[in-house]
């Protein structure tokens, strides 16, 4: 490991330079690996990990010990610290990669045209994928096992926090790609704590980056989404609403409302807004709101709203427009699905946003209306997430409305290609 | 219309976010107008192209003539030139752009989870879509035409020799919209011919232009690609190749190779490169390159060729990395579809490569080895169109591996969103 000391600016970018390079050498290879070599590769990359337990205990505590020295928080400690069982947790889920579908060779649509020529779109790797993550050394497997089924090679920057944990990590999934013949530079780590480095990924290698993908808090997420010269799969904030229509089965609204905030508050896919019919308000609201404050949610609530429900506290403006993260929800009320629209167009994230009601009209009116990358009825927002569409895990979650949108799992992670069959036609 | 004189950089920027708000707020009403809506008004704007035609017809001399004046070519002043069937031609295309289907609202995928959720993955137009054309007036009336199909508004930046030609072409369309009850503002013209109004739009006019397609020449599309801070849909060159295989038909080689070269010479698809198995090169290349010569192509070979083939001329490493737009090929010998790989990898611009061969083992590594947006096998690389693969006409070709690559139709000029349905799921 490299450290600030021991480089400067024109180090950096000929150390990046030569991991672009290579990372895209090791492309060409994947792009024709087939399905068994790739998930042999897996499998062998799991057991790896495993073996490699002892190495990557050791690693992981010289982190958190440095980590603590700089007196970082419980919570940064708890994401960055390791133990077997999220060691195994890793390498089962590089198995459970294995496992899903090949999308690599798919074909997308096919069709004839009247000169006889057969038109196919195919699904090929998109190439090389940087990811820019956090100190959470479990993206380092996560990512590099997801990266690795759509053919792609990937080049893995962790948090500096995390830098020998992930390093000890990545020296096991190279073990294991060159186990089942593929290169070890399919997977590569950064080797540098610059934050030169992350520049340099930023600006594509010499287009040897085709897509960057930020793992992390919102300030990593905005400088990437700033500075990338590279298209980028992300999602700055999940400013998620779910909207009670009059139609709603008040039951229903409970229950829904209260997962959407509570079930897990730090996650991209939970609630911070609630928007209630006005015309349901003296009915709902109480009981909506009460379910949440009984599991500990403060209640920040536009005047009208506490005039219905005093307990609430006022909201300002900004509130509709915050991200909390937390066990806080922010509350008005909405003229119909229209008025309910009108908000979220406003203020969302265009991340996920929920309706409840029985009334199929609204619910067309809101499905129509919102162009957010999810719109759910009568579920839970936090169902806004790539295993729970069945996708088998996902990299993150994108808002932006190019290539992949929502959940980003291994299918998000191809291009795709023509491929056009004839006997000799010619353009008249 | 305004020229330099009459801006500054300041009110520049004041006149481009107005019209980037007014195309966010008109994107919001075509996201939300039936297909019929959207159909009335390309055969209304069809309608209303031809009625203009005298105010069109005046407008375009005007900009004739000041081309004339400043010296242009024949070739420029021929691309800038309308006349009555020019216009009518323009109409005609609004027309078969509306019989086109809809792409908008389609379900995609579609798949139950064991929970019961039902997941649907739906197109929804991308929003607005910035177009910068040089001096074809027709584009005018193209892309708006393709843009309004798949429910997107569009901001059109025309080349300002063509400045009056396609301002008068815009208000016919913004007529015809209107008359169909849609916002005018669907399709706007950049009113000032300064660049500083392109540089406004490739940093995205404040969040309201969501993709960039630049058509005209490699400057301009260099500058876009180089400058944007928002995604682009194009390709700086069209360097394309044909690989004549050992196992190729010679008779249908000949042909191929001819069309593919010198059906048009100036198009994105046309071959500039004839690779050929060194297998076969001594029977081959002769009767291969006599048809080309005949057709008046100059050729440019390595010396192994001009061994075999004496009256070609030299070419230079240069002549393999040339896009020559022009009646020009240059040739190698390769060895067998391995090389023909190596060669496409190393000089290509991933646009269109075909091979001639009957050997199937030989066209599947062509077809796994090459990533270019369309391969072609046993047909001519001119077919390289959205027109010639049945998407009823084409914005552009794109050579990137996001969202759109190859012919960008209407429906690559979606996006799409995810509609879940349940029946009051929360998430354990």
């Amino acid at each position: 490991m490299l450290d600030r000391a021991e480089t400067d600016a024109g180090s950096v970018g000929a150390i990046m330079d030569d991991i672009g390079r290579r990372a895209r050498a090791a492309s060409r290879i994947l792009a024709l690996s087939p399905r068994e070599q790739k998930d042999a590769a897996l499998n062998a990359m799991a057991d790896a990990v495993n073996a490699a337990m002892p190495a990557i205990l050791e690693a992981n505590g010289e982190d958190v010990a440095a980590a603590q020295e700089a007196g970082m928080t419980a919570a940064f400690l708890d994401r960055l610290t390791l133990n077997a069982a999220r060691i195994i947790a890793m390498s089962e889920g590089l198995r459970a990669i294995a496992d899903l579908p090949d999308p690599v060779g798919d074909t997308i649509a096919a069709w004839e045209r009247p000169n006889g020529l057969k038109i196919e779109r195919v699904r090929t790797p998109l190439g090389v994928i940087g990811v820019i993550y956090e100190s959470r050394p479990n993206v380092t497997a996560d990512a590099g096992g997801l990266c690795l089924k759509a053919g792609n090679a990937v080049i893995l920057r962790g948090g500096s926090d995390s830098a020998r944990s992930s390093r000890a990590i990545q020296a096991a999934l190279a073990d294991g790609l060159k186990a089942a013949g593929l290169p070890g530079d399919a997977i590569q780590i950064v080797p540098v704590t610059d934050r030169a480095a992350v520049g340099e990924m930023l600006k594509g290698l010499a287009g040897n980056i085709d897509v960057i993908v930020p793992r992390g808090g919102k300030s990593l997420v905005a400088r990437v989404q700033d500075e990338a010269r590279v298209p980028v799969f992300a999602h700055l904030e999940g400013l998620c609403h779910v909207y009670v229509d009059a139609s709603a089965d008040l039951t229903m609204a409970v229950e829904v409302v209260a997962n959407s905030k509570m079930r897990r508050t730090g996650i991209c896919g939970s609630a911070e807004t609630l928007l209630v019919d006005r015309k349901v308000a003296a009915s709902h609201l109480a009981p909506i709101l009460d379910a949440l404050a009984e599991k500990g949610c403060e209640i920040r609530a536009s005047a009208e709203v506490r005039a219905l429900y005093p307990k609430a506290g006022l909201a300002d403006e900004t509130d509709f427009s915050t991200e909390y993260l937390d066990a806080i929800i922010s509350v008005a009320l909405v003229d119909g699905v229209e008025g309910a629209i009108a908000h979220i167009e406003t203020y969302s994230s265009h991340h996920t946003e929920a309706i409840l009601a029985e009334d199929e009209a609204a619910v067309a009116a809101f499905f129509a209306g919102i162009d957010s990358a999810i719109l759910l009825h009568n579920a839970s927002t936090q169902f806004a997430d790539g295993g729970e569409f069945g996708m088998g895990g996902e990299i993150g979650i994108a808002t932006g409305k190019m290539h992949a949108r929502g959940p980003v799992g291994v299918e998000q992670l191809t291009s795709f290609n023509y491929r056009v069959r004839g006997s000799g036609q010619t353009r008249p």
